[in-house]
């Protein structure tokens, strides 16, 4: 069964394989009050992701610490917003990078403040200079293994938002913390899940809202040419905690900003 | 300056960068008392590393830490054999992947027992199925981010010492814990070190030691069946902890077993 930590309580023991080898996963969890947005998935991909790591726990363990968390920090008469994360790890045990089977998982969980929002005007991004790399076993988990996004993340400063990372083909994958959505051609263009670091639950819900819409939705590999050539209608950045905020300038190019999408989707809908 | 924490005081804090994103390094140093194999260059990659990763820590810091974990773990009238871990992390704070300049790292400091000694007759061996992935800025880096030789260390069990990582080029890179060198056509072959995981410090002496006796060493990329087309003189795997080992079978194939390894390089020389 899952072993449950509380941050304000202390940190993981030594030995945790988070820790040790990046050997977990995180979610973090867009909250006011004690509800959360798109929490059924949030929770979803993490039983998902640790079935594919060989993580075993059970959904419904997940389930029972988001509620402990939901009344322990969201709790109170005048529901503010907050983030709430989740670290889910194999435990502790093990030789080395092998694990023992049947190790007990553990739940470090904590309490943050909402980062500041962005524009809704549109931000300003530029191309990162570290490419991406997805392993095939690993694409799309959030998994604790983010180092390249680190890396990337050194080139942000507080004129830039975000940057966008490109994989070794050369094609634009996504930000270091967001997906991203491309309004171009009478289609929304986003790149395919296997080529994902991270297949962000804010990206599905977005996707599957413009299918519901009867909006065409392509999930293909897309080049930065395909944003800069001047047929592009719109880049959209996205993840469950900033929601969906449109691009004005990429690399100093200025993109459009249309409210179009704005009015297809309302991720303030998918508060559960 | 570097914070030190000692595992048996308990672990890092609940918010270390270490833990949330593989944001930092680890080295493993076989210990015998207060003497460890390949200090120097143990200490010398990991600052050399924590550079590459933008983590300031001064070598002297690192150094004063090792030695009072020998003083701490390794003191006593008969030097036993054991293992030191240092896991160097980027400390605490920043927003999300990005790391405020200026962090304070933090160093975990454990020790353990030393892991069964392989078969000095040699080992068997597999080839893994998950391919190894290498990016780019971190190749060689002994980073926290190791889900995918986690992963490929599922795979192992008891008759099986390792196994073999390829990468997408289907080249022959390294086991999960091991660097590897081939001895073939006259010459010891092992892949470079900018298609490796990690560049392991016992390969690098290794390879030093070779060269400084003559002998013909190439770093160049390896196919599978240059191992195991019957040209092979010996596959050997090592790590500074199990030293050099050769590999008597790959795959069900059985391969040459021969001393001449060891006697050119005796890695209980590395002792400091």
């Amino acid at each position: 069964m899952l072993r449950v930590f509380w941050a304000e309580e202390g940190g993981l023991p030594a030995g945790d394989r988070g820790l040790a080898y990046g050997d977990g996963l995180f979610e973090t969890i867009r909250m006011q009050g004690a509800r959360g947005t798109l929490v059924g998935r949030h929770l979803e991909r993490m039983a998902r992701d640790a079935a594919r790591l060989g993580i075993e726990v059970p959904p419904a363990a997940l389930r029972g610490a988001f509620c402990q968390a939901a009344e322990r920090y969201g709790a109170g008469p005048k529901p503010a917003g907050w983030v709430l994360k989740l670290i889910l790890t194999r435990g502790e045990g093990g030789r080395g990078y092998r694990a023992e089977a049947g190790l007990r998982p553990h739940l470090l969980v904590s309490a943050s403040a909402l980062p500041p929002s962005p524009d809704r005007h549109g931000v300003c991004v530029d191309f990162s200079r570290v490419p991406l790399t997805v392993h095939p076993m690993l694409a799309g988990i959030k998994s604790l293994n983010r180092l390249q996004q680190v890396m990337a993340a050194r080139e942000l400063d507080d004129s830039l938002f975000e940057v966008l990372m490109l994989n070794a083909q050369g094609e634009l994958v996504e930000g270091t913390r967001t997906n991203l959505v491309v309004n171009r051609d009478g289609a929304w263009i986003t790149p395919p899940t296997p080529s994902l670091a991270v297949a962000g639950v804010m990206r599905q819900w977005l996707l599957e809202t413009l299918r519901s819409r009867g909006e065409p939705v392509l999930e293909r590999a897309l080049s930065p040419d395909e944003v800069l050539d001047g047929r592009c209608r719109g880049l959209y950045l996205m993840n469950s905690v900033i929601g969906i905020v449109p691009v004005r300038q990429l690399a100093g190019h200025d993109l459009p900003v249309e409210d179009r999408l704005a009015t297809i989707c309302d991720p303030l809908e998918t508060l559960e």
